[in-house]
């Protein structure tokens, strides 16, 4: 379908997509709270009911934690499939004091529907299922679908990941919608194109067998804080580069057209500055800020902590010390060698008066980086340049997302990650709000992208916009 | 009064002046605990009584704590005049169910009476009072005495530091003789020729205005965690001495009279590996364990804090580090001369990206070296030497007291701390107790310094002993 075409549709079912929009945020799904397990399942339930009701074959399936829904409708045979992520879970309203409406009560205010939930991540989801309901209806689907929606996202629960190792035919596509992220801060629609992994370590340092006493043994006894602080200042230069041997090595090079696109996004040091209160470290000169961020691997002490360093004071001097260290990898590196490096940094330049145990080590999510020429991202990018907000930016974010790369994983799906969330939208705060400008902007994103875009590998009106 | 004629008395009277310690035992006087406050006051109230009964001219003294008891008796004309300190409340009895009697029904077993305060610091307060009783009524009393005994010295309450200023002449005297310590570990008796003081200083360092999630801005914001290790790690050299430029400046160098002594006391590398599990820290070479302890100023830091280092991991970039330390002066040095360099150095050696605010700073006792040939001193050690416990052994404390170093500015008096306590009497601990072997070698001494020993200089009986 056009542009022009699903324009005209959305403008006469508006207040249909809405009124979904609505019925979901109605329900009180908060996962974090064991409370409300029913009204999540009950959420759950109205999804299956909802997505029968459009045309698919919907499923509630259980798991260890809260259901997974699940569904599926063929497409024209030999159509590539897409799998649809989205979670019917929410956040917790707290502080309960600070909305202006009651959070599960949708309200619609100068053009903005408020709730929990509202953009994260019912509102995000119920312009899908709006795309999905036209396109249905109007026999214009071009490729197969898959949804999948779970309801432990907000508190990381287990059932999504089970079910994905356990039944992982059920997730095979050719690429994977999620449209859980946000746009540029400039207003332009953002692709993210990259996820770092990440992996945490945590290390003890001991040196007595008990804390000390500091007058009494002062000047003799080794002190295990002086030890941790001398081998936590030995993972990083004074610029902030990190000194463990290899750290960097493996780290997938940004291409020059990668380069090209992270140069796009809005990110100087001098917004740096007005968001943090302090301006960036030098770091590794050769990379701007956005690609250090989204190319190259970093390494934080996350908790670091020996003594007694609450009110008062305490004359010890403390036998044990903790460290909890994290690194952020990129596309090439092995979480497994860069834990294995990290280790063995710690190890080598332990001071000789201190003992260390690792006690914890964990890869947490692996790295992602997807293409720039894969067909589902040209096919998002032209659906996107198609929107009148201006051409899309590309993204590489510095978080990660475990859940997205273990679905990309698994099903062998190249991800696409568009999403309209905006900062003004508070999610995870009070007064959650999503404007119905953007949920027409998402409607028409992916009606685009699931009308046509992809099967014809974005192409069918004109080539790519944007100057690669 | 001879040795002899001691021995002979307390032989005779030995169950009169262990009643009177029971009856001390008896009273729950844990200044800690604001419900037994009252117990407090009677104890208070009967050492009031007991010191009249001997002959004293005693009073209860209000503060803005727990009272203080002060008595004084003139000497002979000309007489020296001694200030002796002491203190009758106790440390809680926790952990309670570990006692094998009630902690405050005194219970004499096997020659050592048990009960909270038996020893810390009732019997060694009990054996004080017992020499005077035999002094006054055989008129041997051969110097003015006056008693402090103050009932927050657990508590570390302000009553006591109050008075000293408000009324400095209550306690005008010429030596200050404690009897809270303990002998050497190898038995014999022990002075204590010196204590460190202690100065303490709390820095808080702030990088970002708030934490920052770690995959969003690892890589570019700055982490105080890495700055508060660099500059901790600054504090040392490897080897453990301390860094901070000056730092040594104005200690006193022990005399080779102070070196030969302090190398009598029990301290050696492989007892200090079986005490703390650690060997000492290579340190200072020129000066051995027992001196880097006694005569060295050291620095410790006693706490440091940043991020979470809790349970679970946390992927933050901590914006705030907290940092306390504190450094034992030594005779000699300043303490606000000392916390000036320490300040000094923090600043210097901030790395960059960090702000630094010295949130605490605070001189908590002062430091006090007693000349080994001040005459009280040379008193004190002829009366010990002549025990039969083997010649008496000098000790430099590295802890602060901070109650004896003001005692000694506020009264001008030269401090002299001999003690009869032994690791062995579990002080602090369940089933505290003291030997009654001691308790007459604590008569003996009071009575043999105050007896005669301090107004001729510990001369009376011969030269001192010792190879000097």
């Amino acid at each position: 379908m056009t542009r022009q075409e699903l324009e005209t549709i959305y403008e006469a079912e508006q207040d249909r997509h809405v009124s979904v929009w609505r019925e979901l945020v109605r329900f009180p799904s908060v996962s974090a709270d064991p409370a409300r397990r029913d009204d999540c399942v009950a959420c759950a339930n109205w999804l299956v009911g909802r997505l029968t009701a459009i045309g698919f074959e919907a499923r509630l399936i259980e798991t260890s934690g809260l259901p997974v829904v699940h569904a599926e409708r063929p497409g024209p045979p030999g159509a590539p499939v897409a799998l649809y992520y989205g979670h019917y879970d929410v956040q917790p309203v707290d502080p309960a004091d600070l909305w202006r409406t009651p959070p599960f009560e949708p309200v619609l205010k100068d053009g903005r529907l408020y709730g929990r939930g509202a953009q994260d991540n019912k509102g995000q989801m119920a312009y899908a299922l709006a795309a999905l309901d036209v396109l249905v209806r109007h026999d214009a689907l071009t490729c197969g679908v898959r949804l999948v929606l779970e309801g432990e996202e907000e508190s990381s629960g287990p059932g999504l990941k089970e079910l994905l190792e356990r039944c992982p035919e059920l997730f095979q596509a050719d690429f994977l919608l999620v449209t859980d992220t946000g746009m540029d801060p400039s207003g332009r629609p953002a692709i993210t194109a990259g996820l770092r992994g990440v992996v945490q370590l945590e290390a003890r340092l001991r040196c007595a067998n008990k804390d000390l006493h500091s007058g009494i043994h002062g000047g003799v006894a080794p002190n295990a804080a002086h030890a941790a602080a001398r081998l936590a200042a030995s993972l990083h230069r004074a610029d902030g580069r990190v000194a463990v041997k290899g750290f960097y090595d493996d780290a997938l090079e940004p291409s020059p057209q990668e380069r090209t696109e992270a140069g796009r996004a809005l990110f100087d040091a001098d917004a740096y500055r007005v968001l943090t209160g302090i301006g960036p470290t030098p770091g590794e000169k050769r990379y701007t800020l956005a690609e250090r961020v989204g190319f190259r691997p970093s390494l934080d002490i996350n908790g670091l902590a020996a003594g007694h360093a609450g009110p008062g004071f305490k004359t010890v001097i403390p036998c044990e010390a903790a460290l909890k260290i994290s690194a952020r990898t990129v596309a090439g590196q092995d979480p497994d060698r860069v834990l294995d490096r990290l280790a063995g940094h710690l190890n080598e330049h332990l001071p000789p008066e201190a003992s260390l145990e690792i006690v914890g080590r964990k890869s947490a999510g692996a790295a992602l980086r997807v293409p720039l020429d894969a067909p589902a991202l040209r096919a998002a990018r032209a659906a996107l340049d198609n929107l009148g907000a201006g051409p899309a930016v590309f993204r590489w974010e510095g978080a990660s997302v475990p859940i997205v790369a273990d679905l990309a994983r698994v099903s062998g799906a190249v991800p696409v990650l568009v999403g309209f969330g905006m900062e003004e939208d508070n999610i995870h705060a009070p007064n959650e709000s999503f404007p119905l400008a953007r949920f027409r902007q998402g409607f028409l994103f992916v009606a685009r992208l699931l009308g046509g875009g992809v099967a014809s590998g974005g192409m069918e009106e004109g080539p790519v916009t944007g100057d690669q």
